[in-house]
């Protein structure tokens, strides 16, 4: 953080996906911006964009930022080594910038490479945003964590041997980025008894969502998914 | 879920504090609230009321719900059995009831007992909030996982031979709860050799915010305060 300039790289939580979950201030900002950058595929429709259109001015400059879909460590980091620099060049003009972020920009959010690489010598504001996780809960209606229980956030992607360690002794859990991953987690919270409180959601908040208990989830399971399984019994005193 | 009135309780998530990181959604429904009910302490305002205040229509009927500050399990059981009946009166009569929550209202938050008390008889939507753990990550400037790091989110009422079994493989931990547990849990921190990556912060998004290394924070930390342990390398590729 800090910088000699006063123009600032704002990093804009969106939420999970429907337009109203946006906060107040994340729509004062978006409509405001004059520079706006987002991530987005190589074909189609970019997530973070999509949420936010209501609000994007039809003058703003947009700096898509296009991760080939497959790609390797390196390629990628050369696609954000070139964002950083146009986005740093707007900045050392003096124009603010916003990144446009799903859910929340620090919770597994791709906003981290923009951050490594601006941070230093630019002022950066977080406006952090309502993360999958929680409005997941939501639709499964099943609070997600109480008391004194711990809360462990999985990233489906580890080995099984991983992710039994890490639901053993958890009092509530959450499996993100499940994707075609989803046979193995099957296997992984049946084999520690948990199927009964496992629900399956995908795209929470949106028109396409979807939840069902886990052992009814489709194997091949699309990208904006995830796996709740709330504490034993969340209502106990 | 389910019931026969068309009636709706409202669990509206509020954000860490600043009212402008309150959704768009939960702006428009406590705008449009007839009947609002909050959690109050016994002395003084409620803090889920001061970040909704500016949204509050002047002629909305409140019900502030008041946990006496040391109450025991069984106090605290009639209270919310009381103010269950007296929301469950109002959504009988065919009237809507927003119950304001900080942060998320199923991420350790109390709304759990009105919607255990509430939910069979009667039509209940979430709407997910911020929760204070990304809004914490935020103003320390820190991702707070990232790729495929486990986040343990670990309260610290917690023993400490519990708190340093969850922190042990943890890519990423977040302690709650913190107050008067910070002694203990620096201990622990200390121990486990994670004093460089613990940043402690309270009151987030609030004028009194605060973030200092754990190492500096108060011993008697206030109840809005939380350590946060980001991963190893944050942006490792
Ligand atoms: C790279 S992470 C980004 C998380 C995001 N920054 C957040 O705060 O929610 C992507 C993963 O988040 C989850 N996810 C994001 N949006 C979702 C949605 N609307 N419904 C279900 N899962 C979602 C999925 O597990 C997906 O694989
Ligand atoms: C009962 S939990 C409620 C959490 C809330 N439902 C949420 O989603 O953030 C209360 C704890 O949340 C944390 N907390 C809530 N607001 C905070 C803030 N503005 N700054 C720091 N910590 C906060 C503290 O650790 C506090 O002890």
């Amino acid at each position: 953080m800090g910088g000699t300039d006063m123009s600032v790289l704002y990093g804009i939580g969106l939420g999970p996906g429907d337009p109203e979950l946006m906060t107040l201030k994340a729509d004062r900002l978006i409509r405001a911006a004059a520079v706006l950058a987002y991530p987005a595929p190589d074909t189609g429709e970019s997530f973070a964009r999509r949420i936010a259109a209501g609000a994007i001015r039809a003058d703003a400059v947009e700096i898509p930022i296009v991760i080939p879909m497959r790609a390797k460590r390196f390629p990628a980091q050369a696609v954000y080594d070139a964002a950083a620099a146009e986005i740093g060049g707007h900045l050392d003009g003096g124009r603010d910038v916003v990144v446009l972020c799903e859910g929340d920009p620090f919770f597994y959010g791709s906003f981290m490479y923009l951050h490594q690489r601006l941070s230093t010598a630019h002022r950066v504001e977080i406006v952090p945003g309502v993360t999958s996780m929680t409005a997941v809960a939501g639709v499964a209606g099943r609070p997600l964590c109480a008391r004194n229980e711990v809360l462990s956030v999985i990233p489906a992607p580890l080995g099984e041997a991983e992710i039994a360690a890490r639901l053993e002794g958890s009092g509530a859990a959450v499996i993100m980025k499940v994707g075609r991953h989803l046979p193995k987690v099957r296997r992984v919270v049946e084999a520690a008894g948990l199927m009964r409180r496992a629900v399956y959601v995908s795209h929470a908040s949106l028109p396409e969502e979807r939840h069902v208990p886990l052992a009814d989830a489709p194997d091949d399971a699309p990208y904006f998914s995830m796996i709740l399984i709330p504490g034993e019994d969340p209502y106990a005193a």
